[in-house]
């Protein structure tokens, strides 16, 4: 018999489909609909257990291997045509249900598509949104767009009901285009949707006032796309066409790539060795990750993020995204083989997410993987002898785009060749627009196009690193600059300062601090580094961006914790990955999420750490956001500090490329005036 | 008669020869040592009026043009021998001086290289450093080399003396090469050279103890290097050689390079326009920007940096250089063609650097230019449709890179589709380090190898940016956003965050607050953005990094108050370009820099405002810095806001880049383990 796949291999579409049927087969004679099945990783002792084997080399087909576990999300419709959200964990390889459990009714399973699906039906359906859409005077060949939304944090209203709302648009369809960018005539009314009876309750009209209107609707503009116009992105649709001055910039791998893949998900790399992961939650994880022969992280992951809107008015306050937890990121990738995404030779990994019956849906190229030149790596001149060494610095990128209905972000994970290790994210899209009255301006917004007002808002990402620094047990330090006032028995001349090292005890949590350059490193004191006798460590400076604003007893804040605090410290506990919890959609307060874990107060110090970092931007919307936002980049760098002997990339090449050219006459020229 | 150069273009070397003959003129009978002869660029005034005229296509070859001024500094040797610093402006058109002035002695020139010559030959010859250095056994095959450096802040000495020191390292000369790394032998001993007597009158002793061994040295160890190593980081002399694995990544561009470049200065490139010019003090500049027919720039520059070291064991208290003031950053600039510096196709520029006879000294290669890809501009995907629409983001990079002994700094400005201009400065090269006895570490920096110590030190940058936002008068507004608490009438439920925007009435400095997203925006208080009815902007958040941690009373803090604060706001004023002061060398105290311009208290409401950012890293060293440092990237980011009416890239073409492909199973493959 072959042995089982790698513990951290994706679930193949056979291993989807039999928990699929292991669930059926629980639930005879009633209705299943499905939401989500994918790999349950093992527990941290099982996988480790069979990882320490893989690095000694002692794996054979016999190794034992811990089970292949499916986490399955589905709603059962019971005889009263009542939902009911269930979970359970299948082992596809002895097809037996080991774990089962029936999720309280306070928390809400996250959306799926089909949901989405089911809103925009049924507002077209509805009597009620029907009548909304009348009391407008859209022009001849306008047609409605309906774009679905979680409806935020709940405060009136029932909690344990689903809802669902949408936000409006009208497009152009004379255009004959299906990609004419409905964005820019926003219409303000939004449909809400019971999600239990498929019922559009209510649409709520918001306000269309600029300053000075206060809170609430004044009187309602029939023609309410007059002063809206089109903007377009996709090229046919621009008025004068693309630029034709630039020309093409190639990236050319004569020799193919420097990295391999094996069965699909071990990485390597430039002394790098990883695996490659996808799940519908987080989209791509990196897992094991070893430089040269050591351990460096255990996982690595986006853990949740949170887009609060700061515009007051109701039911703007229901605007916070929850982009990871509310209805996955992996849900959410793009298939990157559709658009230009990299350039030089890319290895494409392949996702799997289920469709409602819970059969297994590929997602062609949902992760890339390429290798990138970033400029200089290092470089020294003996300006005695003018010898110059200078290699460059080339990077390994893993990298997953999602797109939330108007907005994306692009997530890499990027290894370079002196061991450090970047998480970045892009965020790029059509901003999430609301109509506005002709000629005014808001305080709530910026006024980015004729009748579209862009409201203020936050974008706050969580990254969670669970840190194996050499080794299984390590401690969180925050080491700080602090300056020491002139005195003659250590200071006499004013210019020392003072280098502090602090290990942390139990879980807290903590904020940037540059003004005392705090960093925080996550060291193994059991590992000396030889040369500076201090514990090998990797180290990142907390990006001192502004945390959530929304007052701490608002809905947004309660249930955005994580978004409260830049670092997070918690002992490693299996399954909790997610810094906003478990469950996001509609919730009132976050449960299970990081501040959760931190309340625990455990003991952290050389022990099984996890690191968690929010960082964010606070984004008030430029004209030049629209209509599509130039890329806005945040980067977390993880680096080693004293982790390795030396300059991990002092043996990087520092050849010429031969194929960089000094330019000819083709681009230079001399005037004479 | 052709017409005068650009009154931007730097001095020829036909016009460096005049000005050097006006000055000799001037001075018959007597020894001149020339230090700079370099462009005086034309007042603001003079200049704009030019550059009206070339930007409404009115030049013409008879066009009045400001006159080509050199600024001439040198030292006039009298009959006493001592050297008396002085400075004249020459007209090389009319071959006249038309200003000249002797430097009071409170300020130093800076430094030449040929200085430092005359340092390594008078240690050489100097009894007093003999002795110091037979002080020593040093092994067989050892050498010394001598590192010269500006003597930092004076505070015990007579400030009119001019010094110079310099660090002690021995070269282990049986190795043949001679790039061998001498900074992993480090020899505790700085003598002291007084410039005008040429005399070593002194040879400091420096501690080399560890934890709880005091300020002063205690012993001396004879077998100095006994316990200190190769550190090597040329390919030839490294001990595995250089690693096989990386395979190439080369950037072409069949088409050649999509800038154009007239008369070697103005350079056009994706709607942008600047010219390029350099000088032997701030290296590369760039002026007068324009993007698409309109100003956004008048000059940009690093106008300073500051690196202190805070040992505090004497006289470790004088290391502390400014890069660009006390021996001019152009002066130390790389030329580029001798490293592979770049990818793709690269334009270089020369420079004209000054000898001491005054003779122009051509510098080929001080700047390069070339386009580079910086992954995914701007993306969407329509999940309606399974469109996507996504651009790549090319920049343009002006690059110049400076080497101060033993470190470097890579400097670029790049330009990009967006409308973006980034500063950014790359930190690498080797760290300055001394000794230490065997097996101690310190509290004033990081043991990087076998009696290596890399003693902590901040590298402070400034930015000086001059803006001309859509026309010469600007206003400094600083926008932040706050947060509210939850009440009735203005935020019901807490979501609302208030933005504010304060215009600065009179000069001031200010710093990054990150909590509360302060942005600084240069804004054209005259013209309004026709869609958000906002002033036209372009906009930088100050990078939160720890500021100067010297004690506000030390000879460090008070000769670099530009470090202090990161954002500096003062009213233009011809040849204020210097924000720690026109002479830094062995300052005393900052005088004339920016802090001074501040105090002056100007209007800088709608009028010609300049805005200073300072920002820099607090550089604990890690081991892996060592032998050579892995660059530390630092981003100065300068975005449009609100200047434009649209994403600035919408019209970038989308099109795939057809030389990307997908990997074959070059790099895949299966294993049944």
């Amino acid at each position: 018999m072959a042995p089982l796949p790698h513990p951290l291999a994706v679930l193949s579409e056979e291993e989807t489909s039999i928990a699929r049927d292991v669930v059926l087969a629980q639930h005879p004679k009633t209705i299943i609909q499905f939401r989500e099945i994918y790999l349950s990783e093992p527990g941290k002792d099982q996988l480790r257990e069979f990882l320490t084997l893989e690095h000694a080399g002692r794996l054979s087909p016999t190794t034992p291997r811990p089970p292949r576990l499916a986490l399955c999300q589905y709603d059962v419709i019971g005889s009263d045509r009542l939902p009911v959200y269930q979970e359970a964990l299948v082992d596809v390889n002895t097809r037996k249900r080991v774990e089962h459990r029936v999720i309280a009714k306070e928390h809400h399973a996250s959306l799926t598509l089909a949901e989405f699906d089911t809103v925009v039906e049924r507002c077209l359906a509805s009597p009620l949104f029907k009548e909304a859409i009348a009391e407008f005077n859209l022009p001849e060949g306008f047609d409605v767009v309906i774009e679905p939304w979680p409806y935020g944090g709940l405060d009136d209203t029932d909690p344990k009901r689903r809802f669902f709302q949408a936000l409006c648009f009208a497009t152009n369809s004379r255009k004959n285009n299906p990609d004419a960018n409905f964005y820019s005539y926003p219409l303000p009314i939004i449909p809400v949707m019971d999600a239990v009876t498929q019922e559009i309750i209510r649409v709520d009209r918001p306000a269309t006032g600029g300053k000075g209107d206060g809170l609430e609707q004044q009187t309602f503009n029939r023609d309410i796309v007059a002063h809206c116009k089109d903007s377009e992105y996709v090229p046919e649709l621009l008025e004068n066409g693309t630029r034709k001055d630039l020309k093409p910039l190639n990236v050319v791998q004569p020799e193919g790539p420097s990295f391999t893949i094996t069965n699909e998900s071990l990485v390597e790399w430039q002394k790098w060795r990883f695996r490659v992961a996808f799940n519908p939650r987080e989209g791509a994880t990196i897992h094991d990750v070893w430089y040269d022969g050591r351990s460096v992280m255990y996982r690595l992951g986006i853990s949740e993020m949170t887009v609060p809107y700061a515009d007051p008015r109701p039911p703007y306050h229901r605007k916070q995204a929850f982009d990871f937890g509310d209805g996955g990121g992996g849900n959410m990738a793009n298939n990157l083989s559709l658009g230009c995404d990299c350039l030089g030779v890319i290895k494409y990994f392949d996702a799997i997410l289920t469709g409602p019956d819970g059969t297994p849906k590929k997602l062609p190229n949902a992760i890339c993987l390429h290798e990138q030149d970033n400029g200089i790596g290092w470089k020294h001149s003996n300006w005695r002898t003018g010898r110059a060494v200078v290699t460059r610095h080339r990077e390994l990128v893993v990298q997953f785009i999602i797109t939330l209905a108007n907005y994306e972000y692009i997530f890499a994970y990027k290894f370079d060749q002196a061991g450090g290790i970047t998480v970045e994210s892009r965020a790029t899209g059509i901003l999430n627009v609301v109509n506005i009255d002709p000629g005014k301006t808001s305080e709530y917004g910026n006024v980015v196009s004729g009748g579209v007002l862009a409201q203020h808002h936050q974008h706050l990402f969580c990254v969670r690193m669970d840190p194996a620094i050499d080794g299984p047990n390590n401690s969180v330090v925050i080491e700080e600059s602090h300056p020491v006032p002139m005195n003659e028995a250590t200071n006499p001349h004013g210019n020392f300062y003072r280098v502090t090292n602090q290990t942390i005890e139990r879980a807290t949590y903590l904020d940037a601090a540059p003004q005392l350059n705090r960093v925080i490193k996550m060291v193994n004191p059991n590992k000396k580094n030889p040369i500076s006798q201090k514990a090998v460590a990797y180290k990142f400076t907390p990006l001192a961006t502004q945390l959530l604003l929304a007052d701490p007893n608002s809905i947004q804040a309660r249930r955005a914790q994580f978004a409260q605090h830049h670092v997070w410290v918690t002992k490693y506990r299996d399954t909790e990955l997610y810094a906003g919890g478990r469950y996001t959609l509609q919730s009132q307060v976050e449960v299970e999420g990081v501040a959760d874990a931190v309340k625990r107060g455990d003991p952290v110090d050389n022990t099984d750490v996890v690191v968690w970092n929010t960082f964010g931007i606070t984004h008030n919307p430029r004209v030049e956001d629209w209509p599509v936002m130039p890329v806005e980049i945040f980067q977390l760098m993880i680096r080693p500090s004293d982790f390795f002997t030396e300059n991990p990339a002092l043996d990087v090449p520092s050849s010429k490329n031969v194929s960089s050219r000094v330019v000819q006459s083709e681009c230079c020229h001399d005037s004479h005036i």
